[in-house]
């Protein structure tokens, strides 16, 4: 009952993009309980694609492509395909009406090479495209010897959302219903930040040996996640297998996991303040906006996210922020003092109830030995006063690197300072 | 004279990680002009292993594999390779010494498991790892049938950096000292914005069929790239071969063609601001800090860019740039009047040479008939005026990318305005 996938285009053996749905489709076959042991790229080769495609015949039941559906000329996988297996095309006027149909209503002008879309080995059913023009097919080859017995292959184009697409509307209902899947999986990401993954696997280090649920860590930058992955005869059962895991990491682990699944700092800090009916700003200098663009990029960022002032300049922080030029002096802009003024200045000019201000070096230029790069100032103002700390995050992983761990860093902070605030329900 | 890419590791085929391996390993083979007709993932399992590497063999001059190089009994690449061709393993002392001294170094306990890395299979050449211990091998099995002559493995540990430092410092000259590289490559990315990839690629279209120096459009998120790639005998002479078709390039394409290889939209804005020794500042609504992130990205963007406001609320563009309440009454946020009103102000509070002011709407709430999701206006202030234009992107990608091309349509627009500005040098 195994499964391989099969990824076709030049692009891909030249190394001018990288090879993301093959990932994506072998996260789908893992969470489908499907055995996949292999993948496999080749190029926009004919002879090279049809000795693939037999290989695969032998080895496995279930064969999953990517690439190759287009309409020109080196699109070639589903008439190679076709070949390997001695089988004629025919054509299926319903998909040609169709191709014309979606260009047509575009205001473009259907070539006649789009026509060869509508060409599938004779036996083969089409696997629609509800979001391009290409469909797949789900094709099982006549039985032969050397090939594995109910052989099947699904094809699928190379665009990323058009496959994700078709696998969630047609190939994933196929593989259950031909009893491939085997089981139902759920499962659950936790995510952490303020905690290294070797010392987050340490601390689990028993949980992870577990065999169902199994729990699995990613690192990211600066945070860390755990998977909880459950098995079961249906997803209430396999759900009921992780919630004690899970409730068992957060009491572990304590306060360092901050949210589920598509939960970001950003995302959880906005529904605090939702919760409390109160709003935030922001004053960054080493960030440049990207602590605003963070909180920005959740939906609906608008209930409780009011705004702020990039102050990269200094002149910026006297300006717009009131830091006084005499504490600019004898300080410097990196330093708790002009972190808590830039806080607080913030707070006064917006009006909103939190602030948070970064200033720091993200290098490359601009270290000291005493104020290196990878120095970050971060300050909190609030109602209940205004409090900054340092923090060093190193220079070796560069200054993007720097700026996103600093924005990470403030949300999280001020993530914990509004858990151990009254007025506080999350 | 092709060479094959065998990636090992079961979290490839669970979709845990993507395969960037590969593409890196791709690109290389192509820039070393070595033909690449295939890639192969296997999980941790001797047997698959064994016969994925004979199956190599027999296709192929060269196999590289990355992964399974660790001390763990998960980690079987070398074992397995060396019993796919019967052959022992042997000891070398050297490497043994060279891991406890590594090991010692950071002051951690050397496991006996760590030292299974100091076997190599019998006449194998060790692949010196400078950056971690697990070291790879290069292998020449015994002939046989079936076996193509001269196949050769390389064998690369998973951790990406140390591949990579093992690749330039040893493999990339034995590829060349065995006569494997045919010539050498030389490429060059230009970059564009303001233009679609299917109309830059139908405007190249006799570029695009060129064999050497050949022409490869990419699309990326507005951006669209060019990628020149010349085979010579020596970097000088592909280098020559590239300029004119650069030059040709550059004509046909008028101003959309914005940079060159690691330019970005923000590295040739700021780049136009030092040498006209002006600066720049940012007023911020939809994006909430993006198009300054993507500023404060680039080292040294503090000689051109001061700051701004992330004016997210209308009590901010109110309070902070002087917005008057009534147009944001009567024209509504979005509208060209507020994006002027927004893109003086912030240059009035911060007092740069130019400003830029993005309000829209983002979505995925807040659109109208009238004003619908993916609408935005761009503003631009400078010494010469103020003017603003609207931009529509449509709702289908989403709001972080209707955010990021927001930030990118911005500086595209203020990179063109000072090119036709007095002053301008770029």
């Amino acid at each position: 009952m195994s499964a391989e996938i099969l990824c076709i285009g030049t692009e891909l053996l030249l190394g001018n993009i990288t090879n993301g749905n093959a990932r994506w489709l072998a996260e789908q076959l893992a969470a489908l309980g499907i055995a996949h042991q292999r993948q496999s790229v080749v190029g926009d080769n004919r002879t090279r694609l049809m000795a693939a495609v037999r290989e695969v015949a032998g080895r496995c039941r279930v064969l999953i492509t990517t690439g190759g559906l287009g309409p020109t000329p080196d699109d070639l996988t589903t008439e190679a395909i076709a070949a390997a297996f001695d089988t004629p095309l025919v054509e299926h006027p319903e998909i040609w009406a169709d191709i014309q149909a979606r260009i047509g209503a575009r205001g473009r002008f259907c070539s006649p090479s789009n026509r060869k879309q509508a060409f599938l080995p004779a036996g083969a059913a089409v696997l629609p495209n509800p979001t391009g023009t290409a469909p797949g097919m789900i094709w099982t080859p006549p039985a032969a010897p050397g090939i594995q017995p109910g052989f099947t292959v699904l094809t699928f184009p190379g665009v990323p959302s058009e496959m994700e697409a078709m696998w969630f509307a047609t190939a994933e209902p196929w593989l259950r219903s031909a009893g491939l899947a085997d089981g139902v999986f759920a499962s659950r990401m936790l995510r952490f930040w303020g905690v290294s993954e070797s010392a987050l696997a340490e601390q689990m280090a028993d949980l992870l040996a577990l065999e169902n649920p199994t729990v699995a860590p990613y690192a990211g930058a600066g945070e860390v996640k755990l998977r909880l992955t459950a098995r079961a005869g249906s997803v209430a059962e396999a759900q009921i297998l992780l919630a004690p895991l899970e409730a068992q990491i957060r009491v572990r682990s304590g306060r360092a996991c901050f949210g589920v699944d598509d939960d970001s700092l950003a995302s959880v800090v906005l529904e605090q303040m939702r919760r409390r009916g109160e709003t935030m700003a922001v004053a960054e200098s080493c960030t440049g906006g990207g602590l605003g663009a963070a909180l920005a990029a959740v939906p609906g960022a608008s209930d409780g996210f009011v705004g702020g002032v990039i102050a990269y300049a200094n002149s910026i922080k006297q300006a717009l922020l009131g830091v006084p030029q005499a504490l600019l002096e004898s300080q410097g802009a990196v330093s708790d003092s002009v972190a808590i003024a830039m806080a607080e200045g913030a707070r006064r000019a917006t009006g909103a109830t939190w602030a948070i201000a970064v200033t720091g070096i993200a290098g490359p230029g601009g270290g000291s030995t005493e104020k290196p790069v990878g120095l970050v100032h971060i300050a909190i103002a609030g109602p209940d006063g205004c409090s900054s700390e340092a923090v060093r995050f190193g220079a070796t992983r560069g200054r993007v690197w720097i700026q996103r761990l600093t924005s990470g860093e403030a949300l999280n902070r001020l993530r914990l300072r509004l858990a151990d605030c009254p007025g506080a329900q999350l």
